[in-house]
């Protein structure tokens, strides 16, 4: 398997052991499984999976060169891994903003935008979202990555409709809303938001579309309240902190 | 260039013209250049550029093997060839919806985005958009792509906005609006509803996209007006057949 090649299942390969290194708890940080999925995560992100090789994976983990096959059967198992600690990183991410109960849920929704933004400026907007980059090269990955990668994007839609429902309980936003729907447009949006951020290397689109989606909630936004002196000209482009 | 190399800048590479060719107008759609472009769009609608060797445009275009460079100095020339072209051929087609004076301002709206979702169920959705895709590759491209990409993308909008501006001296959507945002925030999210089509293969989440996009123009939608059934629910999915 060279550097630039294609993602190919080599599910029968044999795993086989390196003389004398000792068992060890694979779920460490430290350990080399977890070193590998980290430091492939973070390439997945900026450039996703097909472009990427096993030796740029291992150089970036600091794991000697042929020790992969230890870790994982194949490039499609460690890609597939990789989906699965990504959703995971991130499901409790929304739970550590859509759980605060110190924050209103709006304010909730609103911290875990500013987070999530404040995780791509701190790369220089160089990442994106592993699920999303996957998500755009499904074309050339194996089928087995679909499912997963819709799994993970469902899970979270679930974590924010019960966000979207507390802020409809707590009348922040219009009564009877399709909170279910309401989520999913938001991941939709989001992943767009996302790749717009990573093409233009800045946070605009993302700002941009927080505040669309909080206008389509029904909060009260700069886009829903009408301001005169923008009328007919499109005024200039407002910044609103988040 | 192997089939699966990344794009490398080739801008020296002598072009050399086949003897006993006649001079053609590439221009004209059966001239191997245009040939060449139509058939790499398909592809990279499908896969992105990364992924995908000069032999399989080459293959599916009818040209034969080794004249690549009699037309293009590079991958990288052709790429940014099928991103000029794909978004002129965009371009073509949301003015002749944004422009049909038979129709509502937002009817010309809701009509690009059934024709773009026809489109899409042509190729049983695994087809999506090259912009975006080449967008969500650009880690992975060079740095030429993120101009063109962004070009694309503001020419769009700039075409939508006057639709948007269309409907609002109307009275199809509220007052007020800032027109160009609204434009942005259109396509940040139909790029996220394409790839999640694509990702789907099925059109749930470009109808649940513009649901969401009408609602927060303050068009009357499904999900701007409160369903007493649904409070509390997140009743069943609902069809708008657009």
């Amino acid at each position: 398997m060279t550097s630039s090649s294609a993602v190919l299942p080599q599910e029968n390969r044999t795993v086989r052991r390196k003389r004398g290194r000792p068992p060890k708890d694979q779920s460490l940080p430290g350990a080399p499984r977890q070193r590998m999925l980290r430091a492939g995560t973070a390439i997945l992100t900026e450039k996703g999976l097909s472009t990427v090789g096993i030796e740029e994976i291992l150089t970036a983990a600091g794991v000697p060169k042929g020790s992969f096959y230890h870790y994982f059967a194949s490039k499609e198992a460690f890609g597939l891994a990789a989906v699965d600690s990504y959703a995971e990183y991130f499901a409790a991410k929304l739970d550590r903003w859509f759980t605060d109960a110190s924050l209103s849920p709006l304010e909730r929704l609103r911290g875990f935008i500013a987070d999530a933004t404040a995780g791509m400026a701190k790369y220089d907007y160089r990442r994106g979202c592993l699920v999303g980059n996957l998500g755009q090269e499904m074309g050339a990955l194996p089928a087995s990555f679909r499912t997963r990668i819709i799994a993970a994007l469902e899970d979270w839609e679930e974590r924010t409709a019960a966000c979207l429902r507390a802020a409809e309980a707590a009348g922040q936003i219009r009564a009877g809303a399709d909170c279910r729907q309401l989520a999913q447009i938001f991941w939709i949006g989001w992943e767009g938001a996302v790749l717009r951020a990573k093409l233009e290397g800045g946070p605009d689109a993302l700002r941009a579309f927080e505040e669309g989606f909080l206008t389509m909630l029904g909060a009260e936004t700069a886009l829903s309240t009408p301001q005169p002196t923008q009328r007919g000209d499109d005024a200039a482009e407002k910044e609103d902190g988040a």
